[in-house]
């Protein structure tokens, strides 16, 4: 049996999700995986530190959390932060979950160089890494023989990277489509119920799904940045999100979408990559969809890919329902893929 | 770099699909996998069988298969058929594609426990072995140090038994849902455009996707037979095709079909299966599908499946357009998953 001590950096939904995720599978994991887990460090945004270097007791650590009250009370160690508390933190795996910076996808970066120089498994939900220092952070964690691992940054923990990692050995991708913003999805489906854009927008609020300023969904940023980390990673081309081709909803109507329901259609905001030579055509643009389309199905907040390559005919990705919860499992099962061996 | 010698038992459609992907991926091999490929036997139905423990010629056999003559003439040990065939070619790999038989799962299983014996990867698009003899054949494998493969044998060279090996660790499945026969779902979509069933069959066969008796699809058996080679290996619980409740596309008229058009709706050939307790209830039967589900916009020969595990929402994979390349694919995969260790 191997014991790993995990470290979480950013304990918000989704580190709290993953956190009761590991506890509710920590049987199985040992009679799974022989493998069992200690906590040793949680930093949050708003709720201190904590570092144990033999365990955290990660149920009062949720309960602290949740009740509004601050890690510092269970810490063994001084309080620090960042890079200084990977560096504290004795561990084997780093879970980094700290907002998304679009622009310089920092501090982040620094956080995954700290773990991986450390010795620990590199595993995040956050994009900016992955199109700022996807090959400095892999080259890193070969070097260190670890990985840098970041299934939930795009459709949350729907296998994608790890598909083509594992499951697709030899495939050549030649290009992808798909609706990976859940936040424009899910305004659009409800317009198409007869919500204005502004209310929508404020359902969006309300349920959790978009940000007080939407206009990073909106205008197609956090679609573009997914663009951009799927070719990066899976086409072998570096390409920033500035680099997509990119136009939001902003210009769809209520007529518009109301005109597409009765011709059977629906308006998705589509993001699309083509390998071209060895360059690539990227954009993130609302399309009209008819119903023979896989697209069109893709209600809410699911979404869809869907992969052309040099060796399978067109194969899709759907996945229904994201939140938090899937979003943790993409890190779950990072952990898993990066300690275990393949059974 | 690592030299792996190849057998083929049956090369038919999908047997010389694999040859000539294998050619084409040669170099791509060798320089992102460092391996190559001899083959060292080829045994066909119709066409004699070949051996030579120093590597047929690849290109040769093809031309020699394809123009209708026989490898005895390229051969360098007297002819042998089956189990002897294996037992006589010196090799790494086998790849069984010899016909299916739904019954017993004969001969391909002993095919591939010779296989196995003789300390090769055992690999096979048969799903007979799959509900006949997984448990067996896994076993084997395991004490051999090999491994037990069959991607090709649902939803063709799409990634589906690889998706829960690798990149779902962790996920237990409780239900799956989808369109699994090409062949009735094909019928189904011609029928949608006014053609009777029987020139909707027809079609099918013309096309070479129906057999020349095309009940084994039509009424239900080739994906009574998915469902329990899914049942069996994805949830663990053995159910062999006679186990499934089944309803064939037959009791399904012309004025059915265009009635759900007019609605917005179709009509499928619904594959399922849902664990309750530790038994699982299985079924095959038309479903009348509205336009809202995934399972709408799949036409003609294309497939989907969506699985509902303790981790995820409701994921899917479609695949469209498959054929012998897709099939071949699953194959090639399953060698490289075999031999390759994950990059």
């Amino acid at each position: 049996m191997t014991r790993y001590r995990l470290v979480f950096l950013g304990f918000g939904n989704v580190g709290q999700a993953l956190a009761q995720l590991l506890l509710r599978k920590r049987a199985e994991l040992l009679s799974l995986y022989d493998l069992d887990f200690s906590v040793t460090g949680i930093a949050t945004g708003r709720h201190g530190s904590a570092i144990d270097p033999d365990g955290l007791d990660l149920q009062a650590a949720l309960e602290i959390v949740q009740s509004g009250r601050s890690l510092e009370s269970i810490s063994k160690q001084p309080s620090v932060s960042g890079v200084e508390f990977i560096q504290a933190c004795p561990g084997d795996v780093c879970f980094e979950n700290t907002p998304v910076n679009y622009q310089s996808g920092e501090p982040a970066i620094s956080h995954l160089k700290a773990a991986l120089q450390a010795g620990m498994q590199a595993i995040t939900a956050n994009k900016g890494p992955v199109v700022h220092a996807y090959r400095e952070l892999t080259d890193l964690a070969a070097q260190m023989n670890r990985r840098f691992y970041f299934e939930s940054t795009v459709m949350d923990g729907a296998p994608i990277f790890s598909l083509f990692r594992g499951a697709l050995p030899g495939a050549e991708l030649r290009s992808f489509r798909g609706v990976l913003n859940s936040t424009t999805n899910l305004i659009l489906t409800r317009m198409e119920t007869g919500a204005q854009f502004a209310d929508a927008v404020a359902y969006a609020q309300q349920i959790g799904i978009a940000e007080t300023d939407p206009s990073g969904d909106v205008d197609g940023w956090d679609a573009a940045i997914k663009v951009a980390a799927l070719v990066t990673v899976l086409m072998g081309i570096p390409l920033l999100p500035g680099q997509v081709d990119r136009t939001g909803i902003g210009a769809l109507t209520l007529a518009d979408i109301q005109a597409a329901k009765q011709a059977n259609q629906r308006w998705k905001l589509v993001c699309s990559a083509k390998r071209q030579d060895n360059q690539v055509v990227a954009q993130v643009k609302p399309e009209l969809i008819p119903a023979s389309s896989p697209l069109y199905a893709v209600e809410g907040t699911s979404s869809i890919i869907e992969f052309k390559t040099d060796v399978l005919g067109p194969l899709s990705i759907v996945e229904a329902n994201p939140g938090p919860d899937t979003t943790a499992y993409g890190l779950f099962a990072d952990f898993l893929n990066a300690v275990a061996a393949r059974s």
